[in-house]
């Protein structure tokens, strides 16, 4: 990987005169930004570009090659890959559009191309993309111009869209964070995302690694290496939502993952993933001062307005806003002239005037113990009181490395200033105090992950669950399985099942009922029935015999074939619950556990993580549902036994993990009982892998 | 009022010629902005400042004065508002803090000035403001320098902080939205925010009006005047959450309103409420365009990373992208070098690079009926490109105007060069994709406001409700109903109950359950207990005579006084809802409804308005429900009776609307049976209105 951010050589593939011609543009940002290596043009014409004179074909080229740079009509791209594999050329930037984002997907022009390179052991970004940005040699490969105000620093970045990519640069320029590396990687159809974290996380002039990606080449490999990485990660993840996946998938060819196994899988990474783009743009501004460690902010305003604001932001994000002590009081209150204000946190410091003043108090702040952050916002009108601000301002720097904790300034004053600050103190500057509290909040998750990171996948395999067997019947048949060799399968894996006989006749039915006991429920048994109760094969609640008569005869009307049934012994109750597993297209084997009834249907209260996980993930998964108060106790009823449910979902986590002939596993619902008395799952399905067609955009 | 905006004569009280004095600046302001009137200062020492002689009192001022701008110590307004009073001044602007944003609710200081102000018949805004700015005839009483560059429009905006308020007209003008009057109207003890709302709507040069709020002095007052207010008014509400209110309570002495309820309350007034202070920039720039007439969006984007984040706004505010028709196509198809393009909504336009084209493309967009307005997003360096973007950018304002939609920008590109386009082309431009889209969101419902908006309360009074009287033994001795007497008021209000009888005795019990019907329930009637659930006096489903002794023996156990219960005849089964109304501090009647059960303890589905609705506003809770797909017909189970539940929240609405003594009313369960079948009220519970102390903060 090392060669395409520092190749000592370089050929630029493509280049004409033309003034539409976009190659020549690569040829003048890498002069611009001053590359520190050899640099070469290829083109159909001998007419001097940039001051290079074009080779016919890099096959011509006397030097050695590191990297190629490609930006041609995408037909002719597999042909010039053919040349320099020939030509020893290792590593290439293919830039040209017209691959999968526009053929779809399966290009075979794409096809084509990763045949070649395979051939010739070439490692390529793109297509689809403007490359890649090195600020340590001046590599510099964008065919639009890239601004050259761009300042030396710890932020890399990789994005799939060129654009979004630019932007991010360009906006991360203009607030003086400084960037080391971009990589804009397109269709990625060879180089993916989790080859570039890997790279920049052992790169050592990066701090921050900041990512836009629409699709995943392949989630649970970016969780693997995102779960490795100590440094950290901010995401923005787009295509979330139904038109978006519209054009993207004419934008590029990578699938869209489920956007709640993605967040979920996000966050079993580490990976601080951003609502939008502002916020993503934020989260990185603030990654740069010292973590937040703690819950416990200060708010120091001039206005009461904007205070109020950042306390609402301060509850959304679930801040404390602990009490000032006395001696803090002590400190400033000889600050306030007049003094009518009243102390406390926010504190509204709008009747200070004298500027130079803030300073103290904010240092006051940072001494104490009982706070990890300062949000500091400050309203002035730069002509009127630029200067005196300037001076205060101009100590914030020093007063964050000596007391090691975030102050982050939100600075409501003319754009220029906002821009002048930012460049001559080099601290972030947020527009507004939500914001900057979104930031804030970010960066204490960030914390708490280098804390707890540890490499993913972290639990072995149970080879008890490796011992299990799917039935060969539906095996062979290539069909889902019935209720009762569902019921079958999971009793196997020890998954305690409330007590249940398979029942093919009314006789065997009612021999049956006298052995479980009243009250009882009977179930149609069928691979193909997957909601039993919209058709009505489920009766719950048989009281007696008579009761059981009546209930096979229905079944027997509504049922097309010879009658198999479950008679299962009614449960005691308990909270409803769903606990299940599935296979997620990018991030493969997926656990999930959700509010059982109405409660996951209606308002898709579910929590997920991929698999395998452990029992302290599941407790996790637990603690983040809505329902999660039913399990604890509510309103009378005594509290749940939510250790045997952790208990089930890490067990389930291993057999989809496990199990791979498994599509989906769906324990719907679990009866949770009280605290010590277990569970009781009334209802299992378990779907095989098919065969499927692969689905294009 | 016109006296506050437009006065021939002003007095500054306060004036000093002290480095430090606050007042002098006003006086500044007033000369910097031109203001068109007479200027006179007040002070007690008589050395000129900024050119004028401070009078000792405004009683020695000979000329007539419309309106005193008063900066001094709390302490002597009072005295400063009898001397105006004598003088024969009749508007005042209170600048000065100190006043019940310091003392707290009920601040002495603040009570006085009222007495001295009724008492001669001055109006005045304030204290603890900035006051007006009034472009028209250069009024500009902040005390705080006041940008120059401020541009005239038809924007107006009141704050309750004036630290919001100027950053909010400091980044209006930034962006080159123009201005014609700003109010900071701080603890509001006089002048109201709804009495400016109401003289802003009347203001011809007012065209949108903008507001911060962080208190409601009378909610239902803002509800009633916003409702008849036809111009755009959008609204920021801080001060939602808990940590907020701390704040809030010492910046302004405004009391909070539930967060819920004034959300309700600003949909049934009409008023756009902004979810944080970008947004509320953002919709008001949005506001100056043609309205969003439909949810039909084109989308052009030169980045296609650009257009997925727009994609996902997109659906997240619920916008359709329509597939553009063949003759659009036809239309825009030569404008594209090579063609590496998919033709579709939104469309990518990254591989145009000759700009002119651009406006051509917009056009044929703005053309088509299919689409309601054009989200534009360009990305661009301004060295480079700069240029030719603005010949291309300098029609979108004329194409605006010949098409009458929407054309929203967002440009990714420098900074100032943002702005140039801004000043230069007079277009809102906005910062990211999700920005736009939201924007144009509220532009769309604020269009919709424009078609359905009827004055409230537009429901007259249900003289059958007026008859209804509470019982005098719960009146009397000031406590709230018992569960008979709930049900007893509810079916003489005509509420459906399921059936039941008042019973003390276990005798009477037997008789009364041979009448009903088994299945029945045993309620203890008490009114102090509110959930009985939770003491074990609620006994449901019993079947028969012993079951009922039993049940009868438990509730005497728990009952401390001679046993009062209800028996009730069990409910047919159906999806169980919350009917409800309550007193809300700063809206008054207020009427819920929400998904039974834990649904409502546990996610807070509910929906209220501000009482009294009518069937129509019933009929949008029930939509706006995340519940209500459970009253539509789900997994089989028949659609509810929702136009019986309908009818139901209306009444509702009316008792608590005109049954003034009643605090809360609550009919919960109400079981909705399947259509045309209607509902039953299971249990009821009327809580009175007591005496209560005033809360301080």
């Amino acid at each position: 990987m090392d060669k395409f951010f520092f190749p000592e050589s370089v050929v630029v593939v493509g280049v004409s005169s033309s003034h539409t011609n976009l190659a020549r543009r690569i040829l003048a940002n890498l002069k611009r930004f001053g590359f520190t290596g050899r640099i070469y043009a290829a083109g159909p014409r001998p007419e001097e570009v940039e001051g290079f004179k074009p080779y016919k074909s890099v096959l011509d080229i006397e030097d050695k090659i590191d990297l190629a740079i490609v930006l041609t009509p995408a037909a002719v791209v597999p042909q010039i890959a053919e040349e320099c594999g020939r030509k020893g050329i290792t590593h290439m930037l293919i830039e040209s559009g017209g691959f999968g984002e526009f053929e779809g997907d399966g290009s075979p022009t794409e096809k084509k191309l990763l045949e070649v390179c395979r051939r010739h052991g070439i490692r390529f970004v793109g297509p689809n993309c403007i490359g890649i940005i090195n600020r340590e040699n001046g590599l510099c490969t964008p065919f639009a111009r890239v601004l050259d105000r761009f300042v030396k620093g710890g932020l890399s970045a990789i994005s799939q869209s060129g654009g979004v990519g630019a932007s991010f640069i360009m906006d991360m320029t203009l607030d003086f964070v400084g960037v080391s590396k971009f990589v804009s990687f397109g269709n990625a159809v060879d180089v993916k995302e989790h080859d570039l974290i890997e790279y920049l996380s052992d790169d050592p002039e990066t701090e921050v690694i900041a990512a836009y990606l629409e699709g995943l080449s392949d989630g649970r490999k970016l969780l693997e290496t995102a779960s490795r990485v100590k440094k950290p990660i901010v995401m923005l993840k787009s295509n979330r939502h139904q038109s978006s996946k519209k054009i993207a998938c004419s934008h590029s060819a990578a699938l869209a993952g489920d956007d709640r196994v993605c967040r979920a899988a996000m966050q079993q990474a580490g990976v601080l993933l951003a609502q939008d783009y502002m916020s993503w743009t934020n989260i990185t501004k603030q990654l740069f001062l010292p973590p937040m460690r703690g819950k416990r902010l200060a708010v120091l305003s001039r206005s009461g307005g904007h205070a109020v604001l950042a306390a609402d932001a301060i509850d959304e994000f679930g801040f404390e806003l602990p009490a000032f002590p006395q001696s803090f009081f002590e400190a400033v209150k000889e600050y306030f002239q007049g003094g009518i204000i009243k102390l406390q946190n926010p504190l509204d410091m709008g009747q200070i005037f004298y500027h130079p003043i803030l300073a103290h108090i904010i240092e006051e702040a940072l001494k104490l113990n009982e706070i990890d952050g300062v949000l500091f916002i400050h309203t002035y009108d730069a002509q009127e009181e630029g200067d005196i601000v300037h001076t205060m301002l101009s100590q914030i720097p020093d007063l964050i490395r000596r007391y090691s904790k975030p102050v982050t300034v939100v600075l409501h004053t003319q754009r220029e200033e906002r821009t002048y600050v930012r460049e001559n103190f080099r601290i972030p500057v947020f527009r507004t105090p939500r914001f900057a509290v979104e930031a804030m909040h970010y960066s204490r998750i960030n914390h708490e992950y280098v804390n707890s990171k540890k490499a993913w996948p972290y639990v072995s395999k149970d080879p008890d669950i490796d011992r299990l067997a799917l039935p060969g019947a539906a095996l062979e048949a290539g069909r889902d399985l019935t209720l009762s060799e569902s019921l079958e399968f999971c009793e196997a894996a020890g998954l305690k099942l409330a007590p249940w006989r398979r029942v093919i006749s009314l006789n065997e039915a009612l021999q049956a009922a006298s052995g479980l006991g009243y009250p009882l429920a009977l179930k149609l048994c069928s691979s193909e029935t997957s909601h039993k109760t919209d058709v009505g094969g489920v009766r719950l609640g048989i009281r007696n015999d008579s009761e059981l008569r009546e209930a096979w005869g229905r079944l027997e009307e509504i049922s097309d074939a010879a009658l198999e049934a479950v008679l299962q012994k009614m449960s005691e109750p308990g909270i409803e619950m769903i606990v299940g597993g599935k296979t997620d297209d990018s991030f493969g084997p997926v656990v999930l556990v959700g509010s059982g009834g109405i409660m996951t249907e209606l308002l898709e209260d579910v929590s997920a993580r991929v698999a395998p996980i452990d029992i302290d993930d599941a407790n996790e998964m637990i603690e983040e549902l809505k329902g999660v108060r039913m399990l604890k106790g509510f309103r009378g009823f005594p509290p749940a036994d939510t250790k045997a449910l952790a208990t089930l979902i890490a067990k389930v986590s291993g057999i989809i993990h496990q199990v791979e002939a498994i599509a989906e596993l769906d324990l719907n619902p679990v009866i949770v009982h009280a605290d010590g008395e277990g569970f009781s799952i009334v209802d299992a399905r378990v779907i095989l892998k098919k065969p499927r067609s692969r689905q294009g955009c």
